[in-house]
């Protein structure tokens, strides 16, 4: 283990968070605190803002949800920060510093941020924000000089930007920042129940918030293997997204499910059933969890509202050594 | 009178104010208050930042050095609420919104933009936040609920960045922001002291805060009417710098020096010597308040520290709001 020690993280409330965030992210961060990280993991409104400035209605409605998706998927307040972005003030005002060294072509040449623009085409992302969305991911990390952002391979590129403009503000100023390093993490693939991509927009995801009659339907219509067109014929579980998930949901019994989906002795309707089980009672715990903290709101109030205030008191420290540093007030 | 009632306006803390700033704003700003508007001046700081990034060290002391021509000028804290700019974080978290909804388009068309990038080629202001500058402007006069902006014809496309910005925010959001009116006053043209435009960069300014022997020195040395070659050519005193500040700062001479210049009575020697003795006499006021205050560092911050906490409580007021409207926490 190298001498990383401060973590952030942040998921955008745009949504309730499926199965996808939960073994993608989530189990991850909910270890790195026992693994002796300093942990910061943010809802980052304002960076839902930057593609729902049109409909930001739900945005206020998915904070709470997704508070609550936290929680319910074992992050402990207790061992780690969790807060609301737009509760410490002080990550826009180090974003407004960040953008006056940052030179457009950075930001212009971002690949993830062409891709976007085409990509959501039912939205106008050519917005200054949206360019700059990067400057204020580079502010979230850097206001808690975290020098470990759990991230995928994908996103990189977004990681590079944030060392370059601590590197820009260092040169110019002094040293401050750390240059934070990828903690990149080995998660599984986990295809939607059509076996693209799981995304919101696809309606394909098995949301956490998900009801065991809910999740049984959604496993029941579920794609499997294309290439198994009748009964009698062998699968290829390796292509299944039905398998992938038994990989998860039902691990010690993934290897007899292979055999007989490759021997054509189980069909995908029985796969299925026995997957919706695993998978409801798997669940069932977090579904649990979430529950009562839906019916206490006031407590996951108070839980966002110490973990602003930890936030902050962290955030405005760097911030304040940051405008000495570039001549502000303060 | 229209219904025009609130005034934002400022200046950048990149060195000392001339006389330039004198004529052209601060005798207007002076007289706001007493009109009956409500008025914030702002020391911009950020603003500052964004075209000296590179060598800030200098904003810190400006700031002072501009609080301190401010209030020697006879803005008075008492009618008018002064303060510097990164003193009151809202308006980096309004400007963060309004980045949100605000087309990169808008910003690049923007022909001030083109001008300044052009003109100042010493330093590198292809970056994010001085693209953004506009944005920054809206969020500081919006933050405020101003109405009106006392500006001159050439920030005309500034101010109709404010008001699409406010357009679009009342658009998606709800009215909550009015969009601003020009308060365009009749200003007198100051030329610098070698008859080109009145700039710092071209070292011919005479400082609000200069002594009488610089400004006695400045005067002595200044361009007067380049036709008038020998002692007993007739001058042409309306495109004779020296003649531009006898209406200045020795109005009721003007007209006798006007016709002893067109007639060769007056020789450019003692016309500039009698310039400097009317200009010296002029800020000699203003000079000595100046030094009340320099000598007084802890009633300079108290008046900023008070003006902050006036402009902190309207816009923490403005910014609830509009967080609200737009579905952020706060």
């Amino acid at each position: 283990m190298t001498n990383c020690r401060t973590v952030l993280s942040g998921m955008r409330p745009t949504g309730p968070l499926h199965i996808g965030h939960l073994f993608g992210a989530l189990t991850n961060w909910r270890q790195l605190p026992d693994r002796g990280y300093r942990c910061f993991y943010m809802i980052a409104d304002w960076h839902a803002l930057s593609t729902e400035y049109a409909s930001p209605a739900a945005i206020r409605n998915n904070v709470e949800e997704v508070a609550l998706d936290f929680l319910a998927a074992g992050l402990d307040p207790g061992k780690a920060t969790i807060f609301v972005q737009s509760d410490v003030p002080e990550h826009a005002e180090l974003h407004l510093i960040f953008s006056m060294l940052t030179p457009v072509p950075w930001l212009e040449r971002n690949p993830v941020y062409k891709e976007q623009v085409e990509a959501l085409q039912d939205k106008d992302l050519h917005t200054y924000g949206f360019l700059g969305y990067p400057v204020l991911q580079a502010a979230d990390i850097l206001i808690y000089k975290a020098d470990c952002v759990p991230i995928g391979v994908d996103q990189l590129p977004h990681l590079e930007l944030t060392r370059e403009i601590a590197r820009r503000f260092n040169y110019f100023y002094g040293p401050l920042f750390p240059e934070p390093e990828a903690l990149l993490t080995e998660t599984p693939k986990i295809p939607g129940t059509d076996n693209r991509k799981m995304s919101k927009s696809y309606d394909n995801c098995i949301y956490l918030k998900d009801e065991p009659e809910v999740i049984h339907r959604k496993i029941t219509n579920m794609f499997t293997d294309p290439r198994r067109i009748y009964r009698a014929d062998p699968g290829h579980p390796e292509t299944c997204p039905a398998f992938a998930y038994h990989q998860l949901f039902n691990p010690s019994e993934t290897e007899t499910i292979a055999v007989s989906c490759r021997a054509a002795e189980i069909g995908c309707t029985q796969c299925k059933k026995r997957l919706a089980e695993k998978t409801t009672s798997f669940l069932a715990g977090l579904r649990q969890k979430r529950k009562e903290l839906e019916n206490d709101r006031e407590l996951l109030r108070k839980i966002l509202r110490a973990g602003a205030e930890t936030a902050r008191a962290v955030a405005a420290e760097t911030l304040k050594q940051a405008k000495k540093a570039c001549g502000m007030a303060g």
